[in-house]
């Protein structure tokens, strides 16, 4: 697969709005934009720093993949997104290799863009994201 | 401070040799350096995607940050480094602000650049590097 750069790095976090003052106070970002994205049942609030996004991930849901990731290992980095020329070649590509897909399709996800999920026990614990490169 | 773009994002693997194969075989990557840190007793692999490098880290002894951390975490996403313009300056920032510094000194790091850390404890849950901008 052909990958461009690093979209986001999504980062589970417990309170957006408190994480949204240290990533603007103290690393001095500017958040853009804050969207719900229902179906994951997240909050979501994005800063763009070179080529690559921050995504921080506030839970709506206890038992959302982020409320369980929280529960489990607490704040911290939840994945990493790379955009890719062609993701459905790509996902192809990935489990003709032995890659383990949570997505076999890919499906929309934030801000309208093509997404699919590695599974991280095939990704040496790194749950990976790829995203359709605009 | 201002950061002008992620630097790299390290990931600790149980086996470089393994992992360099699956970024490069399935991710398409390619390795472009395989360096030891002595002082932090870890061995890296180098990639570079846009402007961002993935900085594998395989630890070179059981009892070194890298070695406890897959001992309690298991493989996976390990810190965040962002490029900085003044390192130094964005420490005294970083302080001033309630932040707690594991490097109250720039220090060497791998390819030679000035690093320093901050503490997850402040930082959400993210190990934070912070490097400065050649």
């Amino acid at each position: 697969m052909e990958l461009t750069h690093i979209e986001h790095i999504g980062i589970a976090v417990s309170n957006l709005e408190e994480s949204i003052k240290y990533y603007e106070n103290v690393l001095g970002l500017k958040c853009y934009a804050i969207e719900e994205v229902a179906d994951q049942r997240v909050r979501t609030a994005f800063f763009k720093i070179g080529q690559t996004k921050i995504e921080l991930l506030e839970s709506t849901s206890p038992d959302s993949p982020i409320g369980k990731f929280i529960e489990k290992k607490g704040e911290g980095i939840h994945h990493i997104a790379y955009s890719v020329k062609d993701i459905a070649g790509a996902l192809v590509e990935a489990e003709s290799k032995g890659v383990r897909l949570i997505d076999s399709q890919p499906r929309k996800g934030a801000e309208g863009l093509n997404i699919a999920f590695l599974h991280p026990k095939s990704t040496g614990g790194v749950l990976t994201e790829l995203c359709s490169d605009k």
